[in-house]
């Protein structure tokens, strides 16, 4: 069976008081993502706050996850960086711990046309001979035309797939459409989880799978297998969740982790997450319960139906 | 029962080689469309060419076609024109006309702010009682900032619901999650006809309703009864067919109502349309039948369960 | 020398409480805006709320200026409207007023491709032999590659030039950089009257020059002549001004006029307008005066210097 | 006098083959911009690649150009970085080499609110006590309302100025009219030179102007003392060339450099750049010359009339 496909966490790289990562909390997020069957592990992308870490940080980020794992799921390292000879170096450093895929960004501060964009990728993607994703992050952020940028995609032997973090729906069924089997896509908007699997999505990478993993993986099977009430009033209230968390996400998510798994994923390097505000614990418990509550329905029906 | 929910076809209306509406085929449709079983017509809107005919035509159209319902089935009224006062009038004759209710587009031509948008809906919407719909158009068509344009709304008592029309499905949650059933939203984006059912909207009104209105119901009521996999099969083909004609759209649909249904919507009216090319019929007959044929299955397979 | 150029005001079109157009108060508005020396009328663009009148409104305007006209200054005549053929039949009319130029906005209401604007254009600049200016309306508005719009352009003979309602004065010069004295630009952003100059427009034409057109013709006129201090200090006012009263322009135009010229343009045509304020007398009179102020210097300056 | 005005190179950083910073270049490249009598060095910004270069390479180049210029001309450095720490060691350590301003980009990455930016700018700025200037970069890049910005940077107190890298000239004249002398506006459009000096600014700062800064300071000296037909011809031959060479600036300005001064920028460190096309050294020579015929036609006017 293809391991590429189904959810999985855009993991958070805990972080200690001066900023470095906190690799025993790394270590326990492993185990616990992996005790809880999800499919795979992306990390250090834009959640693992990948790009705001050293070089050689992030190595070492790579390093203790591989090593963690022991190859019991599946690993995408991101790569992305400042300079293409960074992302290089950090893609081959990646093949070395025996990860699974490589993904990246696009170009970062200095924008340009998708042939900038495609050169970047290319050089990443062949450095090794690793599956490559290239992430997309932001709606419309497919430069040119989107078919045109896929069809030079496909000039480059290992390129997979790809991490699709659009609210744009439609962009995702096009290059399925136009892609079939041969990019597996995985969606990155977390509040679209159920919506982008109807697009042809393999799988989902996000944030809130890091918290409620195990909820969303019910949900997206549930809702794959029929499920649609139970799916639609979970995904409503998902949505809302995050729109009322949204401007003090982080500050919401390391509460979150610290109730529910005691672990603790440190303060964010700024200026992300800068200007977040201290949540009150109540309240974070009241909306953690409040969307696991709809899963709960999800279990109830299947011990009554069995 | 509510009678705002289903699908609707936002209704051709059809025209003359000379530019008047065609009152015998429109008549006509309204049959087909009544035979068909829809939930509903939604009249001269952007599909109706609405905006496209004088307001003595639009008036022949409202009478038209009420009398061809005669209250089988419910009728909205799209009156949204370049001025207000026109709107106004269009909507106290639709009112005799005994439809069931009153929607509008925004401010055309000119740009404003969310409150030259609120006033103009106020002034049309109180021009009669009946229930009424503002229509946005277009991903961030809502100005300003879109709970405050709500509440604004809200304020407006025969305000009952929106059509939205946007790709933008995070939109439709959010006026679902902040209006619950003080709202009854209308999709708009017939190649999201699945995915927005999940955003809490009551029904969907759509141009290719008055093509495949039997399909698309058909597909909308097993997916949200659990047949997931054949909405997406059929979705996903939906979308393909959509990117396919869209260059040349209004040819296409043209081509199709007749060979399917022996109706002549006639040409758009200029400058809509004025470069779309001539479909070749058996082409035409390729595509609807492509989509036709995983509908079909659903009929399959519950002849076989039955 | 070359009729098209120079200050034109987009002229207002009074209206009456009836929402008629009031034809007393045009005939001395145009009186007014000759006896000022502009160098040309546009009517039924957007300042003159053009689409916002009836067809058989709109030729009756176009009759009342040409016959108060008598051509002693050019008009150019702005048909856009909803259906290309009410575009011709305006146009056409306008022909027959011997009016001196055409001018058409792009489709309303309906989005489409470049090439459906361009055959929109056509056939209005076709339908006479006067010279036709494409209206560009906003930033970015002209659809696709701007420079293959152009070349598209060229091949409709009798289209002369353009009017770029644009902030994105690169646009400009990248037009007149291309078409060179194929096409006479006229700068549409009054706010940026004399930046706009230096991009390769021929004139402007404006809502403000209705209001301050001399004022506006005696900087532009000293700027092009050397006199970048004054026109510095006039530019930064004249924006700081539109900025002040940009909210609430319609109730500002219609004092400022009434107060400065005893000429009352009457009502905005809802829902244009439909929210500004009444603005108090003494706050439009200081705003008034303090514009003139600033172009006052010139004619101290002069007066000394003579 | 006040140092933070006039005509300021967006200074290169000349790069080795291996992607080193080449000092030796850079020492030479800054005595001739110092002998070309421009009025400052901004340093490490987007057209010296700032962001792809490491955190110590990033302060050699600091320390090289600062120990060149031996306080003969005014140098700011921008500091911006993936994280608010990197820009606080690199703002500490450029006040240890005794320029005379700090400037920074706001959040790279990842997006957010104005609460965001400002407090990244806060700490950067208040981490030394030289003259800060925010570097918005882009059209429409300040977050939220432009003005309670610009209120919430009167608030860190050595705020000086601010470098405004954008077309959009209504938001610099809106920021000057709304700051006066409390902020120091350098446009950043080389394309607009002319143009944005009549909204407010002081001086200019950018890339072309380490080829052309003679050229250009005379021209803009020249547009503001009343030479208005040389200063637009300038500015469209100028628009033009940045038209023409924008596709593959980076080795246009290699190769110009090279050719007229001797002086080798080197290569673009990856992505940035990694598909422009070699030029032919006779095009860039007619380049360089075009612009430069029309400077001159102003040293020819000064003879004669000297």
């Amino acid at each position: 069976m293809n391991k590429f496909q189904g959810l999985w966490p855009a993991m958070f790289t805990p972080v200690q008081i001066d900023g470095q990562p906190n690799f025993d909390e790394l270590s326990r997020l492993t185990e616990l993502l992996i005790a809880q069957n999800l499919d795979g592990l992306y990390i250090l992308g834009s959640t693992g706050q990948g790009v705001l870490f050293t070089e050689e940080q992030r190595k070492k980020v790579v390093e203790v996850v591989s090593e963690a794992v022991n190859r019991r799921i599946p690993v995408i390292v991101q790569v992305g960086a400042l300079t293409t000879d960074e992302s290089v170096r950090l893609a081959k450093h990646a093949q070395t711990c025996k990860v699974d895929g490589i993904s990246s960004v696009g170009p970062i501060y200095f924008p340009g046309p998708a042939a900038m964009a495609m050169e970047h990728y290319r050089r990443i993607a062949t450095s090794t001979d690793l599956p490559f994703f290239p992430y997309q992050l932001g709606n419309n952020s497919i430069p040119g035309d989107t078919l045109s940028f896929i069809n030079n995609l496909f000039e480059i032997p290992n390129v997979s797939g790809m991490k699709l973090t659009t609210s744009q729906l439609l962009e995702i069924s096009l290059i399925h459409n136009h892609a079939g089997d041969r990019l597996k896509l995985f969606s990155g908007s977390d509040e679209l989880l159920c919506h982008a699997s109807l697009c042809g999505t393999v799988g989902a990478i996000g944030t809130f799978y890091n918290l409620w993993g195990v909820q969303c993986k019910q949900i997206l099977t549930a809702f794959t297998n029929g499920e649609y009430d139970l799916a639609k009033e979970f995904m409503l209230e998902f949505q809302k969740i995050i729109q009322l968390v949204i401007t003090d996400i982080w500050t919401f998510l390391r509460k979150a982790m610290l109730i529910k798994y005691n672990i603790d994923i440190g303060p964010t390097k700024a200026p992300l997450g800068n200007t977040h505000k201290e949540w009150d614990e109540q309240k974070v418990i009241e909306i953690v319960d409040s969307l696991e509550a709809i899963a709960g329905k999800l279990e109830e029906s299947n011990k009554i139906s069995s």
